[in-house]
Order: C-alpha cells, then structure tokens, then sequence
C-alpha cells in the first residue's frame, strides 16, 4: 500500500538537499543551484534524453549509470542547458563533479550533474563552482531544503514539483521522495527536463533500472507539452537502503511495493509536468481503449494530446472533434476509423461527441460546459481489443507562444 | 523555359471557371464555392492525404484519378470538410459530382469534388445543389473567372494564391495555370489542402502521375504549418491538350518541359502556403547541404520547419540555435552532430551561428538584424555528403493560437 505523505527529495532517511541562487539567472533572487546528498552510496538507476543532440551532464550521468553500482550526489543548475557545448562543455560538467566531490570527500564519479537552461552557451564556470562551495555547506535533511531545491530546478515552471510517499519492504516502512521541473521542450521519450527520486529502500540495481524503464515508459514517456524532446532530459534515483528495510533482491511482493511508489511518484510528477506545460491553462488526458495492441493505444493518445490544433480547440473549448479523429487518422497507428467513439469528460460531466467515426449531432452548450474545467479527457473507444492507453498533454496557448518568442530575453 | 505570366487555373486554353458565394459559411459576402471546366476531356493525376481519416471527397476523386484517363470538371466548396461523416458523406459527395454532370452535360465520373472547413458535419446539400445550379451559368474563361474561383477556396488564408506559366512542347506554346489554399492543419504528406492545377499541354496519364508525384514531394510534401496533416489534402492536374501541341508520351525534353513547370508552380504555391500559414509572420526556410542521403536530408529540413521552439524563436527573432539543434536532433536522422554548421540568412544578410555543433560567441545585434526581415533561411551544413533538401515552415504566433481556439465560431 501507498501513503501520500508530505515532503520531497529529503523525506526519505539519509537524504540531505541544499537549494540557492548562484547567479546564473538573470535577476536578482532567483534560485539557480540545487544539491542532494545521501549520506551512503546509492544505488544509482538513470534514463536519459533520445535526443542525438545531448547535452554534457548527459553524458556524464550516462556514464555513471551505466557503469556504476552508486553515486552519492547530484549537482544541479538552472539558466544554462550545457549542451551543444562540445568538448569543452564535458570538461565543465567533469570539473563541477570534482570540486562538489572534493568537498564532499567524493570521488568525482559519484557525483551526478544536471542543467537545464539555454542550449548553446558555456557554464559560467567561476559562477558555478562558487555555487557548489556555498551548496555543500548548506546541505540538510530539513523539509526546508527538499523546498529550496525543488525550487531551484526550476525554468519556466510555475511552481515547484514534489512528491514523497510511504511504503513497505519486508514489513519496514520505506519511504521515496521527488523532485521533477518541466515545462517546455516536452515530448514523449523522456517527459520531463530533470525529475530526481530519493528513496531509503535498498534494491538491486539491475531491478531498479528495469523498473525504471517500465514505469518511465507509462509516465514520462506518454507526456507532451510541444512535440520538442529536449537535450537534456533526465530521471534519476538514488537508494541508499537507510530504511534498514531488507534489500529487494528478487520479483515479489517487495519489488511489486517498490514499482508501486515508483508509479506514483512519476506519473503524479508527469501529469504535474502536462499541467504546467508553457502557457497552458488545462490538463489535457487522452485515454484510450479498446484498442487491438499497446503499440496501437500509445501512438493514438500521444498523436491526439500532441496535435496543434486539438490543443488550441480545447484551449478554446471547442468541441471540434474533427481535429482529434484528424490526429489519431495520421498517427501512423492502424485501426479502423468507422469503430471510433469519443466522449469528453471533466468532472462537470461527459458527452458523447464521436459515435462509429462520424459525429452526431449535439448540444454545444453542454459541451461547452463540459469543456471548462481545467481537467478535460478525451475518452477513445476503438472496439478493436481490450489495450488501453493514457497520455497526457496540456492546452495550446497565447502564452506558449509568448514564452518562446523570446525565451532568452 | 518557362516565363511566367499573370493568370490561374483559366490562363490554359479551353478552361473555364467560377467562383461564387452559395450561403455554406458563417458572414454574407464570402465566396465559398468554385467550379473549374475543361471544354474537352482532359487527362487527369491527383496526390490524396495519406491521413487515414481521409474525407469523402477524397475517396471519390482517388477512384476517378486511378481508375480514368480523364477528367472534365471539378467542384469545389469551403465551409465543411465533408470529413467523418460517413456513409451519407459519401453519398453527399457522389450527389454534387451528379448535379454538376446533369447540368454539364457529363457523366457524374467526369467531375471531380473538394471540400475543406469544418470535419464531422454533414454538407447542407441544398445549398450545395443550388451553387452548383449558380456555378454551370458562371463558368467563363475569364481572367476574373480565375481569380473569383480561387478566392472562393480560401478559409483562413489571408490572400489568393494563384500562379501560371508558359512553356514549349514540340515548339508549341502551352500555358499552365494553378491556385491553391492553405493554411491550417498543414504538414508533410500534402502540404496544401487544395491545389488545382490545369494545362493546355497534352500528355500520357503515366508519365503525368509520376512527374505529380515527384514534384509535390519535393514541394507540397516539404511544408509544414503546425504538425497536422489534413483530411482532405488534395492536389489534381488536368492537362486537356488544347494548346495544340504534340502529346507528350516519351522521356525527353518536352516532358522536361512540362516538369519545369510543374516544379515552378508547385514550388511557388508551397511556399505561398508557408508563407502565409496560419498567424504567420515569417516564411522559415531550411536548407539542409552536405547530408549524406536524400532522407537524411529532408528529415533534418522538415524537422527544424516543424519544431513549435524553433518557431516560436523565429516569430520572437531570436538567434536561439540549441532549439534548432535540437530539432536536428530528435529528427531520427542518422549524422554527426559535432560537424554541423549553421548559417542565418535573409536580405538584411547572413551570419553563421553554429560551427561544429557548437554556439561561438556572436553579436545579438547583428543576428536581430539578419532575423528582421519576413523571409528568414537557416543554412545548414552537414559536411558528410553533397545530397541537399530544402523545406518551407512559418513562424508560431499568437495569432496562430487565435485563429485555432474557436475556429467554428
């Protein structure tokens, strides 16, 4: 069983977190650095970017992922992405892991890097560096700090993303905490810009990263704010077996628990990430059943939830159904299109808009009505199997635009 | 050679038209029907939208354009796509394909349809009956005949988009005329929603639909406005011969000819419709050399004309290259990203922005100058190959969101 407790990256036994300004943003208070630290090494499990572009800290990660059982901390900046940076932005993830790690007593290679910002530019490297030395002092176990970081990983979010949940292994309360920021450049493979768990479970790693994959896959995964799959995304998580619970070593009852917390934890991280998608003023979920196969339920809920101009119909609550049966149609997905039934549903309501692909008539003004919350579903019957999806996207709005006409400025 | 002269779909000989208001859309004064007439049979190719929802209209010109040598008419109305609506969507389609062929003396499988507006309603066939009714009395060869037609095509496109052209077949003078519309729900795969091109030029049907299809790929299929390919894309040739020419039935230069023409007409039409997406400001341009392949190439030039980021930066004139770079990335395109170079490029001038898959520190100034002007290129070198491809988009702006929120309305 799961129990939404309060809390982030700090709930968790053993996990310290620092958040502060650096001075990479402009601005004067903004925070820009965000440190945590488990006071054990970790079993490390990490998914990344599918972007051919990534950026530095990536790489760095990748590595670390990849070819390590632990890391012990992850360093964190906002305002500049370090990607498209070349070999001397490699050289500067690698130099910000050395000095967190020196202070720390860390070899370099525990310790995970993270930046979100601007694609292009250089890190300011004597901004950063100063940024971790005023980091590493300041890391506490304090609800305060998971706060701090939270909001230090923010870009364009509107408020801060954290999660913390309770639950057992081998009868020993374990607990997992979270930390994600969005909110644009999102797309399916990789949600999220930068999401970090916690969790003082102790767990083989090759389980974890297996699950991982798996939970990442129905969460992040089926998420799109605009189609663009950023550089730099990043999920990564830590366990660091401080609950003294007994360590998951095999498919079971425990593992099952684990995966649970885990689904919680990022597909609440991932629709907050939907939710807050630039500009957007609704939540925008489409569920799919009855489909013949997986494959054909997933392409069909990202190709409705990522469609410019369903977006900006619900946006402006219309019922133009058109526009959703136009999308799930050049999907690429085969199915046939004279099955198809649509209702839409918020918590005002539902309404059957789409019978057998063709669309009767119907009362706008329900539909209207059903349309303004800030929580639309699209529900899609395809009568052709008992596969289900869900994706989740948000509206398409001016502010979008507004946002990334002139992101830098 | 081909020299272009003022005129549309009425400059070939033999081919009359109208264009009219019959009361389908919203307002008092918009023109929302037009008939296009060839005075004798004419050899007919069409490319469809490969959207699996494809309209009614569709399904009845595809048979005609690959069942049939020829074709005579066409009819045309905005307001209602004619898309999801079934069966007696069908049926609504073959009725106005009937009407025109009783009152022009034709057999129903000599007039060809086209709808585009709103998906999922059924056409007011009254109306529909009574503009073509309007339509047959109208028809005239008539510069003003061309230009009421191609007004009358239009939804939310902001101006006419016609073009025609001379060229020579056998030392014979053949004219080529077109119009098109665009502007929304525009994507690979067909990138106008209608385009009717005509000539007095004879030619095997063979030889007609291969040039059409290698054409359009070059030029319709690399648009992009939003990410949406159409229901009800549709692009048809009529070539009646009437200019007297010798038929053109081999390989050569004649056929050249007759290709040069195509390409000038469709190039022209494409990037009109790109220029003139919905809300646009800026015709966007990429230009992708160096690739090692065709695909890589125009994978890589749709892709960066697709990303909303990368458009949304160029509505803002803003010099934000890791969006660009990122676009590439996310593409599936197979390149070296550390030998990519960026050039900027409008009238103002040029600037390179990108050398080696990196950013070098360049004047903002300068780059908000060369990003002023409304026809903007990315220069793209890959330095792994010489193939090239060149794909059209437009800037993301408020009012694309506007004119998208309450369409209907």
């Amino acid at each position: 069983m799961i129990t939404r407790i309060d809390g982030g990256v700090t709930a968790p036994k053993g996990f310290l977190a620092a958040g502060l300004r650096a001075g990479i943003k402009a601005g004067k208070t903004n925070k820009d650095m965000a440190m945590v630290y488990s006071e054990v090494p970790a079993t490390v499990a990490g998914t990344f970017t599918k972007n051919r572009v990534y950026a530095a800290p990536v790489k760095w990660d990748r590595k670390i992922a990849e070819e390590q059982e632990t890391a012990q901390a992850v360093v964190v900046n906002t305002g500049i992405a370090n990607a498209a940076t070349g070999e001397q932005g490699y050289q500067n993830s690698k130099k910000t892991a050395e000095e967190t790690g020196r202070l720390l007593k860390l070899p370099a290679e525990q310790v995970l890097v993270a930046s979100t910002g601007v694609i292009g530019f250089q890190l300011p490297m004597d901004v950063i560096l100063d940024g971790v030395a005023k980091l590493v002092p300041n890391l506490t176990h304090s609800r305060q700090a998971g706060l701090d970081a939270a909001e230090a990983i923010l870009t364009t979010d509107t408020h801060k993303k954290e999660i913390a949940v309770e639950f057992t292994v081998g009868g020993v309360k374990c607990t997992m905490g979270a930390m994600s920021k969005g909110s644009g450049m999102i797309h399916p493979n990789m949600g999220t810009m930068l999401c970090f768990i916690t969790t003082d479970a102790a767990v083989d790693q090759g389980l974890l990263r297996q699950k991982l994959r798996e939970v990442i896959d129905e969460t992040y995964n089926m998420v799109s704010v605009d189609g663009d799959t950023s550089t730099n995304d990043t999920v990564l998580v830590l366990a660091n077996g401080m609950s003294g619970a007994p360590k998951i070593e095999t498919e079971g009852e425990d593992l099952d628990a684990l995966t649970a917390a885990l689904t919680e934890v990022c597909t609440y991280l991932a629709k907050q990430t939907a939710q807050d998608g630039e500009g957007a003023t609704r939540l925008f979920t489409a569920h799919v059943t009855g489909a013949p196969d997986r494959e054909t339920a997933r392409t069909l809920a990202k190709s409705i939830i990522t469609s410019s101009l369903t977006k900006a119909a619900i946006f402006g609550k219309d019922a133009n159904m058109g526009r959703l049966l136009c999308a799930m149609g050049y999907s690429g997905a085969e199915y046939d299109t004279e099955l198809v039934d649509v209702t839409m549903s918020s918590r005002a309501g539902s309404i059957q808009l789409v019978k057998g692909g063709t669309m009767p008539p119907f009362s706008e003004e329900e539909a209207l009505r059903i349309l303004e919350p800030e929580e639309i579903t699209a529900e899609v019957e395809l009568h052709q199997g008992d596969v289900e999806a869900t994706a989740w996207g948000c509206d398409l709005t001016y502010d979008y635009v507004k946002i990334n006409a002139d992101y830098r400025s």
